[in-house]
């Protein structure tokens, strides 16, 4: 007893201390709101803010303002307007042009197995620079379509892309029985990235550099990126070639680094284009009818 | 000295509390990666997995399985496959036909000023048709395409979007000076809501339902329903249509309720649809040129 109350002081400073930790972490978690987003912001800058979810909550940001604009057309104010006239075509032509384009794309299909037949590099350009037509938050235009020929670039892709898919995929099936490796191994083998003439790495810009070297966050980069892919697959469909969408999970940053993208850029999609493999095959699918899928009020 | 020791049995149980008090916050802390995401799934139900950013760390989340394939096909490995043949055309005709595409396709601008001119239903029938014919993450088909030409439904969108855009307006030149409110008045009015024919509202489907009422997340919705919207904004220019992209912000809920969309249904763009109005007008923005959205390795 003796002892311990000799200790009396060396407690009360403990208890200090512990009480002071406690403060501290309470108040951190207090700020949550706040202090999450900002910590995140330090490992993933400026993506949060473009992935945030505003369907569900009134989301009251100051820092949404400038480029969060409900229209997407350029913002400056001071830009002059122009007059506008667009192609008008008949009723008839119109109920025709707009079945063609439907049939024509109905067509498409993800194709896992691509021939290594060369495409001229001039299609390439033609259908990347349709894709840059698409329409953007605040006319940003936040993508990069790197296109990667180099064999040897294309292989080193496929090596980061297969080694992220086996981990994928063993673990998926890790508590389960594995009876047949060997066709279990055909979902992480990704010959396509070798024998097509062309990958196309789609990287989504997540934010932009004012000339005063500050950051400008692109809002809506990943749904505006996304509609130039759309319009990229209608372009690549419209010349006879054949991709399949993808979305390499866990090898962003390594293919980032392999391409040399700077780090506002982030990996969206890949897609390998070429003419599709001789014995090519898809699967048996169909697709919703339009009354599954439109709501007419 | 003598109080303080007979108390000693006391701060002792004071330290042995605290430093419990702050083992069980430390634990909850590291637990963070995963009740984080549960709180979140609280009150956003399943949409937080979707705008999920995976491109910066090697996410190794179990839960991630089934539907997160990399490449974007039917998962399912009992499906039949069947051969796939594509339309082949000569290099010319590539070259021309991408050339065509991306001319037609240079000439969409996003355009506010629309005619209340009826539009053929089946045209638009067939732009969403051909929009549905999008890939989508293990082939959900995670898209409603609400269209609306309700006279009466439109004007309710439009106040909607109009009330919080004004607030949105008004918010952000807070500080400023307001010298012209009348101008700015213009940038909250959206006279496109009640006069073109067509409204057309994409709600991403954040999650479907299991045969056994279980919730299924699907994977990718915001980018697989963008995507459908980039395929519906180039079937739109290619009938002579004109439409601009619009995300109205913190109308999502609201609008949901106004069209009777299910909660696992979250709005994602509201194009409005029909011919140019006589007098429209677009700012004289340009593109950039490929080299400075393409790079070629």
């Amino acid at each position: 007893m003796e002892l311990f109350s000799s200790l009396t002081p060396v407690f009360i400073a403990i208890i200090c201390v512990l009480i002071g930790i406690i403060l501290k972490s309470n108040r951190k978690s207090s700020k949550k709101g706040k202090s999450e987003t900002q910590n995140k912001s330090e490992s993933h800058p400026w993506v949060d803010d473009d992935l945030r979810d505003n369907t569900d909550l009134h989301v009251e940001e100051e820092g949404q303002e400038e480029d969060a604009d409900g229209d997407w057309q350029g913002l400056d104010e001071n830009i002059a307007h122009v007059s506008f006239s667009a192609e008008r075509y008949s009723e008839g032509e119109m109920i025709k042009r707009s079945k063609e384009f439907y049939e024509l794309l109905n067509k498409r299909r993800s194709v896992r197995f691509i021939s290594d037949e060369p495409v001229p590099r001039e299609v390439i350009n033609n259908v990347i620079k349709a894709a840059g037509t698409s329409p953007s938050g605040a006319h940003t235009e936040p993508w990069t379509f790197v296109v990667v020929e180099d064999p040897e670039v294309k292989h080193r892709i496929r090596e980061i892309i297969e080694e992220e898919e086996e981990i994928n995929y063993k673990k998926r099936m890790g508590d389960r029985w594995v009876n047949d490796l060997k066709r279990l191994r055909t979902n992480w083998i990704k010959e396509y990235l070798d024998t097509a003439p062309y990958l196309i790495l789609i990287f989504k810009q997540v934010y932009g550099m004012l000339p005063n070297g500050q950051k400008k966050t692109h809002y809506y980069n990943e749904i505006s990126v996304s509609i130039a892919c759309g319009i990229l697959l209608a372009a690549l469909q419209n010349v006879g070639l054949v991709t399949v969408t993808s979305t390499p999970l866990n090898c962003g940053p390594r293919l980032r680094v392999l391409l040399q993208r700077p780090t506002n850029e982030k990996l969206l999609l890949l897609l390998p284009v070429g003419y599709p493999g001789k014995d090519a095959t898809v699967p048996d699918l169909t697709r919703k009818p339009l009354d599954d899928i439109m709501v007419v009020m």
